[in-house]
């Protein structure tokens, strides 16, 4: 068994957060898991396909009860990226409400940050994440291509109005928010075709697409949660040099 | 804090393994992760410079005793890879003696495997890897380049006998191996320079080495540890189809 030696930085999301460690891509997982070696786990709870309604039992499983606390790696920050499904235009099973989506992520900061809550946890740092922009034209021609062929599932001015609600939720709650449907559409130089340097099917990243994020997400926590950049957060266990009592490189 | 709700994967090494989810060379910790994403965490416990006299306190830590394990993840896989630092020449001040680098290898695999041990875990697989052959006329290179220039460290012949040696304690200690010293020597087809393929510096796996290695370790885990191949570990939380009450795609 795995005894608990590291604090943990815990990635709670959907596809997007589940496929982060592709080969080839560098997604932004990985690029954790690299920074924090010997300082953070980086735990993946992504769920491909889930939107905050299926999400929050999971995640009260996921994360630890107060009672479960002593003996489970602290979270030192908790990424929450939700939207891409709940943004589902209806007849999809996907679709959440807008203020359900709004309800249900505070909710989850909640389970966190209050302390009447069994979830309590004021060492964990919260960071939530906006959903990227839809590609309608991509995702058009990629749903169109499957067999059958399937109906256009998201619009982009419905994911926009989800990716607002998160960083209305960010203000609310007073949590700090990576802005990636923001950073995306900037990037894209605000025109839709664009949107393909950086996600493959109109709704998954692509490599270039993951470094936006990883970037902006750093970008977060060096200005929000100073104390989690990874230049900042120390070895667990010594270097080897200073093992063999020698001089640190 | 992190519940514990999935399995897991440790990894156990120096610093090949610590470096193996580096970006641009889907490492084969990177590549764990994603094929066991939402099946098992993959736990980089892997310690640049360090050999295995200095690996055993950290692994007293980082791996639960009978009293923890009630509270901690299940090591379903425990990768042990060592030798490329005990290896070092004297004076180096990483060499270990290559009895004392067996004995110490036994030690580790003992600790897991012997109902004795506090440390006790009969669910938990072990496989040994041996450390990849050393490219002298690379790693020479490397270490003149530095200021001051440093003498070479580490010698073909002596790194071949430690790699045999993780062989020998795999017969005796009846535990896989995936030897990617000769998997590595054999594809560079026996020439010292060829190894270049597949390392940087003469020590350290570039991308090609990293999938030489990862599908070496696949082949192991399907051959001697076939509940572990990933596509026959399920999912711990159901697919969103499934929390739908669709049929699975």
């Amino acid at each position: 068994m795995a005894a608990y030696v590291q604090d943990a930085i815990m990635l709670f999301g959907d596809s997007i957060t589940q496929g982060s460690w592709e080969p080839g891509k560098d997604g932004f997982g990985a690029r954790l898991s690299h920074v924090y070696a010997r300082k953070l786990d980086v735990i993946n709870r992504g769920y491909s396909g889930y939107n905050t309604d299926w999400a929050i039992p999971i995640f009260e499983k996921s994360f630890a009860t107060r009672d479960q606390q002593k003996y489970a790696p602290k979270v030192r920050l908790l990424v929450i990226w939700f939207g891409a499904n709940d943004a589902c235009i209806k007849p999809s099973p996907q679709h959440v409400p807008l203020p359900k989506f709004i309800s249900n992520l505070k909710h989850i900061v909640n389970l966190v940050q209050s302390p009447k809550s069994e979830y309590y946890s004021p060492d964990t740092r919260i960071i939530l994440v906006t959903p990227p922009p839809i590609n309608t034209i991509q995702r058009k021609e990629d749903l169109e291509s499957r067999t059958p062929p399937l109906a256009l599932d998201r619009v982009f001015e419905t994911t926009q109005l989800y990716a607002e609600a998160v960083k209305d939720v960010g203000r609310e709650e007073q949590v700090p928010v990576t802005d990636i449907w923001t950073k995306m559409w900037d990037a894209a130089g605000k025109a839709e075709a664009n949107l393909s340097q950086y996600m493959y099917d109109g709704l998954h990243l692509n490599k270039a697409g993951y470094e936006l994020m990883y970037d902006a997400l750093m970008e977060t926590i060096r200005e929000h949660c100073g104390e989690l950049d990874p230049d900042k957060v120390a070895y667990v266990f010594p270097t080897w040099q200073n093992v063999a009592g020698l001089p640190e490189v």
